[in-house]
């Protein structure tokens, strides 16, 4: 069944509105008549099965028939703070870090990052992003779509960090060194519904002015195997041991 | 330090013959001298460090100066048999697969690939398929390429399915399901040094006859996590849990 996301003011008396780019998808790509089902997914994560109403050009009305039970969400809150790589690997990590269940983004702009985004770039970029993030939430049945936030700057990710209750960075030098921390000794430390943020160098890693800030600021560091990792990499293999750590392996 | 895989044939007495693309690169990309050090890597799996001595434009001949212990394969054999998938998403899986420590990759003729290679299509591809993991093994520091095998049909895949201690494949509905089998139950049933392939199929995933043959083949079917994840989002998660198992939580 078809999903769609609908902002919070769209819900009333077991009714949804949908309007904007999934009218269009609706009514002209998927050819859906009145009596056709879809889920619609509410931002704080609930998902209902629907009927359609009333489809017009314009707007697309539905009754909710049967909320669902299920839980899709990752118990803990991960926070991927990237370093900026080049060229698109940006969004090849939000694409597959939706689908692997990051609940934000923060892309951050490090003393090694090859480009540099001035606004216009990155509100334009922006747009684009929570396109990506919105399209991977649907594909891979998700019910929040991740937060993109705009670009940062390193001291700004340091005080957005106070938020957390858990901060780790991935250094490589963890996984040439034979002294390192396991990254199950942080996962043990998380407990269900904590929030944690993991910060990722861009190609060049994190200078070592930034490893004692990141260290200043309570960010502990963690090897990801043994193996040296792309920076686009890294987010990935994160999140997929988390989602092991917490989702298949209790 | 480079690093530089070396064929067993040109090992003997302490010394390293460097031929191909390789000089090109040693010679003139990165400039080196006689004196200078590079990482050797056996097919075997060991590296040594080496100093060059002859530098000529058609080869380069190293003395090996020490051997290095270092553990950076992951402790289980992993294959990745994946249907053959769309555009180049095959090739972001051989890089990306390489970097998180698979074995070797088996792509396959599944029924529901849209893609049909034939011969000459494959024998070019694989080429650059090659070049793919072996590059992608000397920027993660691996002491091993993995093997990329031709692509085969579905039936050729289950006759190779034989080698392998422990058979499994990914398989969506289990991600929809609330009866599945826990990812780390496979996991547990996997020792040290025993080899493990796991199937995953293209974009529509496996068709009703496949997931039959699968299973009476004894292959068992395991889940991802709760979310869909696409056809190349799949081994990567597959191979970071199974690092994080054997690699980051004992």
């Amino acid at each position: 069944m078809q999903r769609y996301f609908i902002t919070s003011s769209n819900w009333a008396d077991g009714h949804v509105k949908i309007t904007g780019d999934d009218v269009h998808h609706i009514v002209r790509v998927m050819r859906m008549e009145k009596g056709d089902h879809i889920l619609c997914a509410h931002p704080e994560g609930k998902v209902a099965v629907c009927a359609l109403m009333e489809l017009t050009n314009d707007h697309v009305t539905a009754q909710v028939q049967e909320w669902k039970e299920e839980q899709v969400e990752l118990p803990v809150d991960v926070t991927i703070a990237q370093g900026l790589p080049k060229g698109d690997k940006l969004e090849l990590i939000l694409q597959k870090g939706t689908e692997l269940g990051a609940a934000s983004f923060i892309p951050f702009q490090a003393s090694r990052s090859v480009v540099k985004w001035d606004e216009k770039k990155a509100a334009k970029k922006l747009d684009r992003f929570k396109k990506i993030v919105k399209e991977a939430s649907e594909q891979a049945h998700r019910s929040r779509i991740p937060v993109v936030d705009t670009v940062v700057s390193f001291q700004k990710l340091l005080e957005k960090s106070n938020d957390y209750d858990v901060k780790l960075f991935a250094y490589e030098e963890e996984a040439r060194s034979s002294h390192f921390e396991k990254l199950s000794n942080a996962m043990h430390s998380l407990k269900d519904t904590q929030s944690v943020i993991v910060c990722i160098g861009p190609e060049g890693g994190f200078s070592e002015a930034e490893v004692s800030q990141l260290k200043e600021a309570g960010f502990r560091s963690v090897r990801l195997g043994p193996r040296i990792l792309r920076t686009e990499t890294a987010p990935l293999y994160f999140l997929s041991s988390i989602s092991y750590h917490f989702e298949e392996l209790r």
